[in-house]
């Protein structure tokens, strides 16, 4: 059999890193699941253990973004916002976080605590705190600046843990927040793109916006659109709750100028990453006061009914346009933009 | 004030990291514990959550080892045992362990998959699961080939966490195996050595031996000599518990071949890496009992009792020569072979 080699596209949170998962790596690991909680397969926002007085959630993410400052955040300020928005989107509260840093030899100290400033001001935000952690250097030129991967650590009512299976027909579609701003913001910081444009990245840790989601709203299913964008993560909500989601075009927040870059580029802003958004799946009935809920909070004033989970089509995403057609919003291949979170 | 840039030895496991970790990161951390558990500031081997009914270590480490296939092991094996043996350490039972893994663009399918496999044994031989994780890509020349993060989560019986600090006057000092094999394992790997010697790395997940430490002995610290090798380890214990530690050297086991290499190379073998081996400090009464059960289980057939804890200068390591001698064995500045685990 011939070889085959990793491309970018392999590690973009399309359905060529799903193939890399589900082909290579899950079948080589033959216990997935610890103390019948969440485990791999479920290729959930994070993992669960269960325990007699509660469940516990956990999530590890590898942050390899470039440029590593970038308007709106640093790799610091992802980091901690990236993997404690994965707990939240299990319905938990973050409380701990371990960190391993990565960095070429030559960085400068200035530059690292810059970004141990960024940790914990998302960290303090949050009320969480950094237990531990690793610190190594690796030799100059095998390495490009820092990689920081984060562990993080939250607790859930017993039994209360939200899944990406769980939404329902009838149940309203909210998106907390304008998608793509993260991902542009990257490519216009990387001047080979020349976009002239001004752009703040959308990170930021939206545990609380969550959590109000979870007390005015019935939840039955989130995800926090990262890698892949919304459509992405729409596509994983409605192929495991086994509905579809129907957007209305007119409803999902997106900005003037990541429109215009995205046109200018050729690319989707459906399909590009945010790192503080949310989608919230929330019976009917409780929508109105969720999204209320939501909308007073630091992170959610934007947020949207965007759409609603039907049972025709089940697997399927679909997006009413404002010219009355529909279209089908597929899972991409893989983020268009490499390096972004 | 002129900047400083960091050096490879800032990221080796000496004296130079600890002073990054508790000058630059430490500081900027304003809550480093959570619900009343071991905290970054202990610095042990994990940290900890106190959970009603037990609790919770968790330990992460970044591994970066060059080259990623070496006689003995690679950076699969060595990235799941490298942190079960960190939750082994705090006393507590491995039970999940999430990764994340970034990979250089160009990387082959068949060597992520004999990657996996070796952490899939690993894994199967503790009765772990791998519940979660992450995979990404680098573009090509912006990192060297692989890195593997992981995070694993262990349970201790309530109050059962086992520090560092906890070593006291009249305790022995059991190591659990040869020492330095795994350094110089890597470095005859690295052709630019020129060590024409065949020894295998002994990386290898501990856990069963520390179990058997654990209900034999009284178990008061525990460390694995990594980065920094057995020189720095005991340092730590010394100088948390405040007591001295005395090693005799002729019970200190060394192979041959990691001595010759180690005086060819000008390298001390106490300051050399090990991933399979473990110092465990027991009660005086219980240390044969100890020893006895560590030396039937498959990672411990050559542990001895090396040396034992004393009151009088607090914070010393002292080697008792075979000629009858002293020596103070300092905490090394850093792992002198870079990327070794």
């Amino acid at each position: 059999m011939k070889d085959e080699f990793l491309k970018l596209s392999h590690g973009a949170g399309g359905t060529l890193m799903d193939e890399i998962i589900r082909k290579i790596l899950m079948p080589n690991f033959s216990v997935r699941r610890a103390l019948g909680g969440v485990g791999m397969d479920e290729l959930d926002d994070g993992a669960s253990l269960r325990m007699n007085e509660c469940d516990i959630v956990t999530s590890m993410d590898g942050h390899t973004v470039s440029p590593i400052f970038f308007p709106g955040g640093d790799i610091g300020r992802l980091s901690v916002s990236g993997t404690t928005n994965d707990i939240a989107m299990m319905g938990a509260k973050p409380v701990a976080l371990l960190d391993s840093m990565i960095v070429e030899e030559g960085f400068s100290f200035a530059d690292l605590t810059r970004i141990a400033k960024s940790m914990e001001e998302v960290a303090r935000e949050l009320g969480i705190a950094i237990i531990g952690g690793d610190f190594k250097v690796m030799p100059k030129g095998s390495l490009d600046r820092m990689i920081i991967a984060t562990c993080g650590i939250g607790l859930a009512d017993k039994g209360g843990v939200v899944l990406d299976s769980g939404a329902r027909p009838g149940d309203k579609v909210i998106v907390t927040g304008s998608i793509g701003d993260h991902g542009i913001a990257l490519l216009a910081a990387r001047k080979e793109f020349h976009l002239n444009i001004e752009i703040q990245s959308d990170v930021a840790p939206i545990w609380k916006t969550v959590e109000v989601a979870l007390s005015h709203g019935k939840v039955t299913a989130m995800k926090d659109p990262t890698r892949g964008g919304l459509a992405s993560a729409l596509n994983d909500i409605a192929s495991k709750s086994n509905a579809s989601i129907w957007l209305n075009q007119d409803q999902v927040p997106i900005k003037d100028s990541v429109r215009a870059a995205s046109e200018m580029l050729g690319l989707d802003p459906y399909e590009i990453t945010c790192e503080g958004r949310a989608i919230i799946c929330v019976s009917e009935k409780t929508a109105k006061d969720a999204l209320d809920a939501i909308r007073r909070t630091k992170y959610g004033r934007e947020a949207t009914i965007a759409g609603e989970v039907r049972a025709e089509h089940p697997g399927y995403v679909l997006l009413r346009t404002q010219v009355g057609g529909t279209r089908v919003i597929e899972k991409p291949i893989g983020e268009p933009i490499p390096r972004v979170c």
